[in-house]
């Protein structure tokens, strides 16, 4: 029988989601907890990678396992092997054929910033920015984002895969709170490093050093420009990952 | 000349405010970075201390020292040679005569729940309460600790200190966003450990396990009883402490 389940991790316990020889990543321990749980070898298929850092609130991940005992009970069995810093969330039993990543039809990251320098508890969970942000050139910025574009130039290689470029950016959405500034971007599949390209170019508008138009001009050129850089990983969450009829 | 500094820490980070020959604590760290900027052994006064675990947003303490490089320049130099876990958030000159500790004024505390599991970016920074909570309950027993009262049932003893016990609660509000509860209490002054007694009761009370009544029976009574436990630390922020005219 096959299982889906919804994890939230904090990326910067972990080197990235993909299993690694060398290094703890999130689908090591997960696997290790499935290991201890069933006594079996299993293998789990996430709907994706997240770098070494990034956090998840709601990544999605399936299995096959004979499991009698109902989700709940694995839910909470899982729990005790894991630690805080992993967390499962829920688990489901769905058809034979579900799979996490070929399924996905979309995807919503959000990317945390505090202006000026961040309190304690969240320093490991933002991006501390010092300088004032123009939130309206931030939004219009974005507004060239949003539709279907050949995201190329906000992404990078990744070396092992060929893919189509072209994606839909769904939403991109800059709220403020005080201090923090939360940039939201939905879209119906992710490139390699697209969403903090994006994020990294937003801050560069933000902060006076790119004009919003650029953002046109390089989506119609197809080239990426050296203004626009990746941002760090920790200040974002993979929130949700969506699947047909959901 | 005196300075008052404001300073925010991850609780998890440090064995408590107070100067410890064998841990690490806050005092400790800022009294080390003011030793390397100054080339002088440099004591610091805290408003008080925090128990090892408890966070700040705002902790006070002030400090003398002939500093000739104005104010912004000393949190700079404060800031590179403190880790992220500890951020001197202002300094400003005062009074030879102001003291941190004993012209405090009132406080403000909160103590952060989340309504089943944490996810794992907040795990360190708030309690996770399986069951729901009634706050309609909860509400009413904190209206019972609201005013002045003798505290000493919801207060532990710190072993060296007498002090008076009567103290006046401003404010016990609790609020709620979703899964996540925030119980913000203001008084005068806080005895050993009852922002967490406090705390402890209440979620006792939202659990049904109390009746909110029982407060008022407690603090006329004078007696503490076993069902008040003390609320972990790692939930507990020292939001503020505030000083005559400001």
């Amino acid at each position: 029988m096959r299982w889906k389940c919804v994890c939230a991790y904090d990326g910067g316990a972990f080197q990235g989601w993909q299993s690694q020889s060398n290094a703890l990543t999130v689908q090591d321990e997960i696997e290790g907890a499935l290991a201890s749980l069933l006594k079996a070898d299993i293998r789990i298929h996430g709907s994706g990678r997240t770098d070494a850092g990034v956090h998840a609130l709601g990544q999605v991940f399936h299995f096959d396992a004979a499991w009698r005992h109902g989700p709940d009970r694995l839910v909470a069995a899982l729990s005790t092997r894991l630690p805080p810093s992993l967390l499962i969330k829920s688990a489901v039993r769905v058809a034979d054929d579900f799979h996490a990543r070929f399924d996905t039809v979309g995807k919503r990251y959000h990317y945390r910033i505090t202006l000026g320098p961040a309190e304690p508890h969240e320093v490991a969970y933002c991006l501390a920015v010092p300088g004032p942000l123009d939130v309206d050139r931030m939004r219009t910025a974005a507004g060239f984002l949003v539709g279907r574009h050949d995201f190329a130039p906000f992404s990078a290689s990744n070396g092992d895969l060929i893919e189509d470029t072209c994606k839909e950016l769904r939403l991109a959405r800059i709220s403020r709170r005080g201090r923090r500034l939360r940039i939201t971007l939905e879209a119906g599949g992710f490139l390699y490093h697209m969403a903090r390209s994006m994020v990294g170019g937003l801050l560069k508008v933000g902060l006076g050093r790119l004009e919003p138009t650029v953002f046109e001009q390089v989506l119609s050129s197809g080239r990426r420009i050296p203004l626009i850089e990746t941002a760090p990983a920790k200040g974002l969450f993979l929130e949700r990952v969506f699947y047909p009829g959901r």
